[in-house]
């Protein structure tokens, strides 16, 4: 019997659109014993809630998200709100005994991602979830099983970045340039993803940072509100230098000033035995290249994922060779907690709150590493 | 007022569900005065019927499809049915005052597909809509404009491929390989696609085919059923040259037997000031060459249309550069359909009935061309 | 010992200069027993003659090419002439007892080939060379070796392309618009090319033309001499499709009036075991797909041929991953003619007359095709 | 008149060949006033010397180096010797009265750097130059001018990186795995390079380093001389994180573990209105986007950098579109020198002694801040 799984969906802007997507789609194209129902949505502006709710068949919304996190009728919390509602809501969740799915980053910084770990391991009945959903794309799956197979052997070198460009100087003031609503800039928004592909695809953890810049270019914006300018106080770009586990090395980059990168999530793993590369802007496909093949008639291979029974997820739409885009990185996520709740193995590894911590434990020291213009060892980061 | 559509979709396999999510899709991301709603879906098999209509919500289901498409409660019959089901249930529907979409080709032949031409032109009620859902890819729709705004100036040649690799000699005697259903192979399949594509983004019609050639390689292949081997009596692939109403060449090739090859939907345009290109494995770029740019500085511009307030139907989607995939296209085209039947217009034009049949008619002067072995005009083809 | 061999060098413009580079390079990169000695030059412009022949160490120079190609002094007649100026010369060559090495195409018409090819095969001690000079990039090679070692099966396609765009209405009226002094346009002069490419990678011969276009948008274009307007009397755009005797389809299109192309020489070979494709403007590159890799992990592998122990011609230049250039296909060839002439293998086959002469038939054909709207089997062309 | 100016070639291995072609190329592209003659070439192996003489036409050759840069016969001295042998015979040449042109990297470490700086200051008459060759690609000359034109306004990140894979655990114990002839590993081989590359291009100093890795992955090495394993005690890779005086971000990264990349030297600027990248990988290509295009047709244009009339160099060569490989940079270089020394401008500026010293100051101090784990200001290191 299909059993129902109540969510509380908090946030209804990108986030929480692109939520409410996955929750309708995945009972669509993944059968599962678990059927998501949206209980309840939550916002501030109760004529966009309404819409949304609407538009999205809600059986409820809710403006105070204390209410919904502690609702009877909830299953699983579901939080898709800027970084300064992440430790409050889940926390709360999580003592009224849900579980719970929270937007990357964990939190704004580590305290806060701390007491969601701490939080998350007390409250034992509950599942956790953090949304990096570029693992869900399946050319990342991929990725990740050939690392596993053992194709790469050791890793020499990660190498990611994260590369946009709206945030030039005419861009206004705002909540992701706020230190108080962001907790910090590109570092949290797009670090956060490429730390946490680099440990899912090397199965490997950041050990030490060699060094960091946290640079903010463009220092004051205009506020739309007021029509003047204020103080933008998180960072414009963080790049940031470590050694993983295995003695490899790893660099990250992350900025939103880089014209002619739009939303350019890119990682390449070089091991001993072949390198792997992926470009979100280009998601369907992963770039390999097997070392055995030789110098004569070897190359990079450009693996187009879209094989119904070759590569994660592609089963669940269309036939081969049908590109998939953004979206179905949430799709495929939430089919995957689905089956977790149902007591199922889900397609691929999910991140929970103590490995989104471990996720968040490298920017903060790589933040500590820009500061004290110091190499900072991970063990020494509490 | 929101008012409804009621749609009787006939076919529940591949394309019954790409169908079946554009018409779920579109009201969410499309807001509109007329809101689809499956009526009924029509399948053969009963119980994947039950499942399918389950799974999208159709009010009903049905296994004859005369009955649906005279169903008074249905105002669009939409079919998702092989090419050989595709003139019969189109003139019923009409003849019964339906709207109709018909998936492409749009029939096995040109007699049929004249006959569904002049039944809607005598239902001056209904509209007709064929899915050419490549046509609503964001970056064929600027390629479209960019033309239509006079950037290419005189056209001097379009190349339009559309290469696959499923169908070597291992691959069963499926429906498509069969004339009876099928009408062609790659040719309708394919070709059909690169034809429309080529009218809609140069807007300039074919005179005439200079020669072509039909072939199929693979000639006998195992039927699952029996598990002896039968005749596969369409083209494995079809090239042909033409040339366009403004005196440009243009080169067709349709195949199922390129490795390398998955969905290689390409084309591209040479004009007197410019030059486009179009590849449906790099879904989201257009790539475009502005002459005026010079030789120190231009080369070809690889644009991503994933820009909100930009590109043809990216506003309704995600923020910008958030990739979107093949189902895309449908979901746009949904969104089309409904806005010309609530009485507005179309973000981009919609081929009906009497479009496709003039792709159709070059399709058959193709094929004459390949089977007379000489050159064929346009206006001999009746 | 090493022996000289004594060339007679015709034509001084760009090709002169890429020929007489190729024969000063060879020997300080491939050591042979054949030294080329440049012993005379020979041009129209007395002055620029002169500066040519100082620039390359000529020994003499010579404004009547009957004269040199008669010359006691010299072995090989190597013509760099517009293609008006190749039959006569080297039929004078060898009726001299030279060996000839003549630039492509052999010459303006099929009536001249076939006279130059007779002449060959009449003069018996010499050896007839064709400057495909594309032949000799080690990525074209390896393709050739490739398809011979099997590595393709079976061959379904080939898709030639030969793109420029420097042909626009502005370009004045050369010698190369002029039927006289070139015999034809693009055809000639880049088919020429792309038809000798098809035969050499897929070791196959054209058997049918199924139709063709030839095609000059641009009629009247400015004689720089006089300022006034001249008629353009060869095509700026030839396509035709064509069977290969394996029963494969090939197709071919060169145009000068593409913009975005500056020099795309492309070919792309369908086989039933996999697939190759090159271009030149990334001409140390091979793409190669095996089949045998599978859906999971297969995919175009991104070759790039410069490993000295691996793909032909490289050991001569530099280490490993060093990019060649242009130039270098004509030093590679001149190498191989020298070793052909002092009795060795060449690196790869070299192309005679006798060879051109099949490749000018196969553009005979086109031409046929073209003009009299119809398919034309070479068989049925003298 | 042409005069002469006569070198004395130390080296004859690798760089020893790409400098001889260099010198024997560049009066036959580029006519000047002062005519390259190679009066003497250098070498250990008397045998392998005297092929290299007769080869390249040298006038004499020579086991002591000592000897050639003092030969009063000569007026330029060619270093093309492992790192240790630069400091010595530079610093002999210049109190010798010589002109100087030395292969990068300048030296072993800073000292020598420094002591060869100070000489060549002290030689009032000698110029000096180092062969930083990548400077002399066309693309890469356009991406210096296009920054200096103010087309990429203020620049927020510069991005490079060297990558090659030909160091695997197989790779022997060449001299480059050793510190006494190497200095260092990658560091100075490759990142040498892309330092120089960085400074040309954004015309900006570094000025502070924040961080680095500087790490052996494979510890010892087949000595094939004795067949026992040796210790490899210089780096496999480093990376290291700058900034820029104009307050930018700069990263580096060489390594010769990176599978996939045989030679992937790439640089990437992102400034306030545009970006540049160039790959030599595909080294006849800049690609350039110019925000100014907006998003709706904006993108990174694939600007092919043959033009005679618009692309530094090209005019030497052959016609438009024709490519260029490695070795033209050398002869590029070549023709500069011989203008400087003409008194004439070079094409593009040139690097010296002085410069080459400011490039390795910056791998000084990332060796240091790889050591110190800290940052390390270049103000701080002499």
């Amino acid at each position: 019997m299909v059993e129902e799984c109540r969510i509380a969906l908090v946030g209804t802007k990108f986030m929480g659109r692109a939520h409410a997507n996955a929750w309708s789609q995945a009972p669509r194209f993944f059968p599962s014993t678990l059927r998501p129902k949206l209980e309840v949505v939550v916002g501030r502006d109760r004529e966009a809630l309404e819409t949304f709710a609407a538009n999205w068949g809600a059986a409820r919304s809710e403006t105070r998200w204390r209410r919904a996190v502690q609702d009877a009728a909830v299953d699983l919390v579901d939080l898709c709100t800027p970084n300064n509602l992440h430790a409050e809501p889940a926390i709360a969740a999580l003592e009224a005994g849900k579980h719970v799915a929270c937007e990357k980053p964990l939190a704004r910084d580590l305290d806060e991602a701390r007491a969601m770990m701490k939080a998350a391991k007390k409250a034992r009945k509950s599942r956790t979830f953090v949304w990096f959903n570029y693992r869900r794309c399946p050319a990342v799956g991929l990725a990740h099983q050939l690392v596993q197979e053992g194709r790469l052997g050791r890793i020499y070198h990660a190498r990611a970045r994260y590369l946009q460009s709206w945030g030039g100087p005419d861009t206004p003031l705002l909540w992701r340039f706020k230190k108080r609503h962001a907790g910090s800039g590109a570092h949290g928004d797009l670090n956060a993803h490429i730390v946490d592909l680099c440990r899912f695809i090397t199965g490997e953890e950041i050990t030490e940072i060699h060094g960091a810049i946290s640079r903010t270019f463009i220092k004051e914006r205009v506020d739309v509100a007021t029509g003047r300018k204020g103080r933008a106080d998180v960072d414009d770009a963080v790049l940031f230098l470590a050694t993983l586990q295995g003695g490899g090395t790893a660099s990250f980059e992350a900025t939103r000033v880089a014209h002619g990168h739009l939303n350019r999530n890119v990682i390449e793993i070089n091991g001993e035995k072949g390198s792997l590369r992926w470009d979100f802007e280009d998601l369907n496909v992963l770039e390999y290249l097997d070392a055995a093949d030789g110098p004569r008639v070897g190359g990079w291979r450009r693996i187009v994922c879209t094989s119904a029974g070759n590569h994660p997820y592609v089963h669940a739409w269309w036939p081969d060779a049908h590109m998939l885009g953004y979206e179905h990185g949430f799709v495929n996520m939430a089919a995957d907690i689905l089956r977790v709740l149902a007591g199922e193995r889900p397609e691929l590894p999910l991140p929970d709150f103590a490995d989104a911590y471990r996720t968040q434990r490298v920017l903060e020291a790589a933040m500590i590493s820009a500061k004290e213009r110091c190499a900072v060892r991970l063990s020494a980061v509490k």
